[in-house]
């Protein structure tokens, strides 16, 4: 039977227990961290109006995204990220007080071309920052992003920083014609997945084999962010400062040797107008050339919206990408009970003994559809399920139940308050 | 300036922290419960080929649901419910050890004519049962139902139970033609939403005004579900024994009082093919005549995409809809720490101060924006915190903080431990 068919749409995947496990474990972590800084956790609306959505990434976005048209004859597309939409939200809502600070996890579409590891649709966690345009600012989310990477246990997180800013009066330096700006900041954005020949060609094609030396030591410049006044003041003098003091305030944080100063991150051709930056972590070689997130400040995104702007810094997490990065753990057994009773007659009692455990938060599965202990232990351990309680005529009649660790390999009969207490004393 | 724009598409909505707070607490509430019963969290993936959706739900849900074709020429349908992709993959996996036990909270898309309170995205809690042909497994899922809507605090639940196996026994008893009786079935399920000289003339156009009489005696049915035995017997010996029996495991769920016996409730025309029922609160007019869930067992839909078939029951919540029910308690002060320093040279204690509270999983926005004491506290006052802590020479210098709690009107100078005391014990 060919059950092609069954499987999910190309580039989309199913989410069974241990796969949905792992993200919303991560997505759930990352949240009550930004919630003790304060943050509080939105959604979105998955669809929105193609128009908003060329509005920050230009017309170009049909080609990435799912769109189409709905029975209004509007044209609508999936989000591709959370910083739109609630950009949107907030030039609508000019009067929220400011600073606004938001965290979400939730999904987001594109159509890319699936690879390993890569999906069409992907689950995002992160934090906006909006209405200040301090370097506290960018510092608090450049020290949460880290924060949240320790907190799940990512293998030697490490975040690259740079400034849109910076690469600006580098290339200015450099004599470079502001027409082409973009296009040499596409080439920098590719210099970590390409050969120096590959480099060196692309920057020929604009015209600028005369520069590539220049560029290319520029976008190498890699070094510990508590160097990148000394880095940053051979060609901006204004970036060097506040380069200073955000590396004064990441040092406060207790986060600055996980922060880097990397030239070669400038973010793509996206809404950035200052810090920029990406997280990688150590691990496989193609993990760790992956970024695992990224963020910056986006002083103009709102305003492209409705005047006046707001200034606004933030990042996003790829939550699929980390949950790859950690090494999957030994899966242990889960502390689930599986509460199976020998006879209908006792019924009424296993019921009352599934609503003890379960009012003292001990999750139990009721098995009405085993035959025999032997198929109830079968399927116990087929699940992976920790315990097993048996209600057989005997433990009915003392109130009691007999209890398995299958763990621990052993076999007791308890009153019900004595097999919580063991059970939670596991 | 026309910001008309700016509102997210037709019949879909913002959520900003107040609106998502309250459907995510919901959704978790009843998570939290669902995994005491056993039930494991999964997702679906959003989108899914239009021919699966067409295989349950027929071809008319073209007009019901957002579909397109993707760039490779695809159909795909945003998901209209959670059952069909879960029971789409548990088609695919049939090595899965039977029952399944699954749950979940999410949103779900379809095309409606938006009105008040109905969304075209909305979100959805709902477990599944699969694997089982028990009575026992109708039992727990209503007894779930039920606690999940007493957990929130939704005001007098009530469940009106049918079954699609009593009402074509009860048509036929009357000699009603077996090609009609899904148009019957119809005019049964809008009985409660029109008059009934409505309901006798929609009859009528079936050619059935002979039978109007018996078929509103029928479908008037409502009795407290202990006496659902002997309702059905009038139709149906086997159904009438299974209520019996459904009714003493109700009875041990302690939820019998919650259950009634209502043959108006036939569920559309859906995949059910036992047991149906439909959930509903008291309150307002408008809310009290609208389902907040439903649910029943669909043993052939899972057959429809692979064979063999397997039995399965479950329900779903409508998450919106509940948070409309419940009363709007009084937005209370969050229980967030403002703390405001009040020059940078007490930055780092200032960050120091906010890890160490943080750590004792007390929330802090770190206020490096006010420009003074009184523009923080006003800031605090606005977004509803409960805590200022303001760090000022003094504290700085004495190792404190001041720390005043805006509903109780009290300000003291305290070691950071003793502030941690005090906020914990409010």
């Amino acid at each position: 039977m060919n059950i092609a068919y069954l499987r999910p749409p190309r580039g989309l995947r199913d989410y069974p227990p241990e796969i949905w496990g792992r993200i919303k474990y991560l997505g759930e972590s990352f949240l009550e961290l930004a919630s003790l800084w304060g943050y509080r956790e939105v959604e979105a609306p998955a669809l929105e109006k193609l128009e908003i959505l060329e509005k920050k990434a230009g017309p170009n976005v049909r080609d990435e995204i799912y769109w189409f048209k709905d029975k209004g004859g509007r044209e609508l597309g999936l989000i591709f990220d959370y910083t739109v939409p609630l950009a949107r939200y907030i030039a609508a809502n000019p009067s929220l007080p400011k600073p606004i600070k938001w965290c979400y996890f939730g999904r987001v579409w594109r159509y890319d071309e699936p690879q390993a590891g890569r999906w069409r649709e992907f689950w995002q966690f992160g934090v906006e920052l909006i209405g200040s345009d301090k370097v506290d600012a960018d510092a608090e989310v450049i020290a949460l992003m880290v924060k949240c990477l320790e907190k799940v246990g990512v293998p030697e997180p490490k975040l690259m920083v740079c400034d849109r800013r910076l690469v600006m009066s580098a290339l200015d330096t450099m004599g470079i014609d502001k027409s082409i700006r973009y296009e040499v900041l596409r080439v920098i954005d590719k210099k970590k997945k390409i050969s120096p020949e590959e480099f060196r060609d692309m920057l020929a094609k604009l015209g600028l084999e005369g520069k590539a030396d220049d560029i290319s030591e520029f976008s190498s410049t890699l070094v510990p962010f508590n160097e990148a006044y000394e880095a940053a003041s051979n060609y901006d003098n204004n970036i060097a400062v506040f380069f200073r003091e955000l590396s004064e305030i990441l040092n406060e944080y207790g986060v600055i040797e996980k922060v880097f100063l990397d030239c070669s991150i400038v973010r793509g051709l996206d809404y950035y107008t200052g810090l920029v930056f990406e997280a990688f972590c150590s691990g496989g070689d193609r993990l760790s050339r992956l970024a695992i997130g990224g963020g910056g400040r986006y002083d103009e995104l709102i305003g492209l919206y409705r005047k006046p702007g707001v200034p606004a810094t933030g990042f996003a997490l790829g939550v699929d990408r980390i949950a790859m990065a950690l090494t999957s753990r030994e899966m242990n057994k889960v502390n689930i009970v599986n509460l199976y009773y020998m006879d209908k007659s006792f019924r009424g009692y296993a019921i009352m003994v599934a609503e003890q455990l379960r009012r003292n938060k001990i999750p139990v599965v009721l098995d009405f559809y085993s035959k025999s202990i032997r198929d109830s232990l079968k399927q116990a351990d087929k699940r992976g399920y920790r315990f097993q309680i048996i209600i057989g005529r005997k433990e009915f009649g003392e109130n009691k139940v007999t209890l398995k660790d299958l763990v621990e390999k052993t076999q007791e009969t308890l009153t019900i308050e004595e097999a919580i207490t063991r059970i939670r004393s596991t």
